[in-house]
């Protein structure tokens, strides 16, 4: 049922209503579908999306239904994460890809999920369940647990107290345990997840730390489930994240703060 | 001087403008760089800055400036260039970076520019004037000469009778030379660029053709002049255009469509 249109609602909370109304795999919506997510009057949501059409925000398909227009693409290039962590950490990655041939990830938090920022894959690896922009559980995949482990009491609290989904017969849903496990990944900088988010699917994580010791970002490999050790994928992880987060000017001794 | 406000301007059209005022080199903003960029009262920008932070579209800095939100980065990974083109081309680029240690880029036509939306970079090749979401000139770049070649006559028309910016000593200004350098990459499909945008950087670019034979974007790889002899390095660009090509639906015998 859509919300009627609140007048309290303001002309420009409105436009950004419909922009947002786009999601992963919802990335073409017509006029009703963004009536219907909005919940504004049609004849208002209209008016807007020419708007966001005309200003490059929205781009308007054959078909008459609406995407992300390149605009707003270049706009979100300029996210300092994208400018300053993805453009450190890509040398690092396709070296790490070059030398293993898996999928490599680089992921950050953002509020109860991990996003990914930037990715490399292989033909050969398993399916990944998400793309770039995509999220991730914190909970049950190997950036998401790095991720969790550095983001403070708060959120962990927040994390273990809230429904805990079980992806797979392998899925760490057990408070006690993912809480063990969190102290391991604040101890070690890593994490190594089996299977806990895709069957079939390992993933071998480890924290990226800038010049103030702030954990900031989480890389990981990942690979299909007997294909390779992950232990001996593990030192590889290690190297590349240290040299994303020399980068960043961290250096060894440096003392590790949460994000 | 800033514009004085004008009550003809909706209100989504003042939040779009300061959106739009972050650009390439100009990611971190303060209110006062707002308000001159937009030509808007200083309540406003303040009013529309804030309702742009709280939808995360903005981040507000510990210094009090803005900067492009992740949420908005993750809205434009939504574009439908960055979910299929990208994708389809980013297993390509890599195996074409693995092969040649180059840099390795991909642009697609945007107004009378070109817009790089995925690079692959090698620490010894010469250094880009560009990165990921900035833009490129046409008629000196090769990325830009082939999207320019397969944009139509009136966007040929349009770039060669405007000014021609002189970049380097190299750069091809002449109109008539460079008509005749976009019939030959309209017949070949290739453009081959020597110190005409960086001086020291040549490049050899192929264009990227979808399943109706549209010409879509353009793939060049980069290299320090007289490192590599750019006749070896054109084969491997065609052949992995050719490939993306492929991916995108186009096949051998497919009659080739402007933009």
């Amino acid at each position: 049922m859509p919300r009627t249109s609140e007048p309290g609602r303001s002309v420009s909370s409105r436009l950004l209503e419909v922009l947002f109304a786009f999601r992963p795999g919802q990335s073409v919506l017509s006029l009703a579908d963004l009536v219907r997510r909005t919940g504004l009057p049609h004849a208002t949501v209209r008016r807007l999306a020419m708007e966001l059409t005309d200003a490059g925000a929205l781009t308007r398909r054959h078909d008459g239904r609406f995407t992300i227009g390149l605009r707003l693409w270049q706009l979100g290039t300029l996210a300092p994460l994208t400018e300053s962590l993805r453009t450190q950490a890509q040398p690092f990655m396709e070296d790490l890809y070059a030398a293993l041939h898996q999928h490599v990830q680089l992921a950050v938090l953002e509020g109860t999920e991990a996003v990914i920022i930037e990715r490399l894959s292989a033909p050969q690896a398993p399916e990944l369940v998400s793309q770039v922009g995509g999220r991730l559980p914190l909970h049950c995949s190997g950036v998401g647990k790095v991720v969790l482990a550095h983001g403070g009491a708060d959120l962990i609290d927040r994390v273990l107290s809230g429904p805990l989904r079980r992806f797979t017969p392998e899925t760490t849903v057990d408070p006690g345990a993912l809480r063990a496990e969190l102290a391991d990944c604040r101890r070690t900088g890593n994490a190594s997840v089996r299977g806990e988010l895709t069957p079939g699917a390992d993933s071998i994580a480890t924290r990226i730390v800038d010049g103030d010791g702030q954990v900031v970002a989480a890389l990981s490999v990942v690979v299909r489930a007997g294909s390779v050790n992950p232990r001996a994928v593990l030192p590889p992880v290690i190297a590349s994240g240290l040299g994303i987060s020399r980068m960043l000017g961290w250096r060894p001794g440096t003392r590790i703060r949460d994000m």
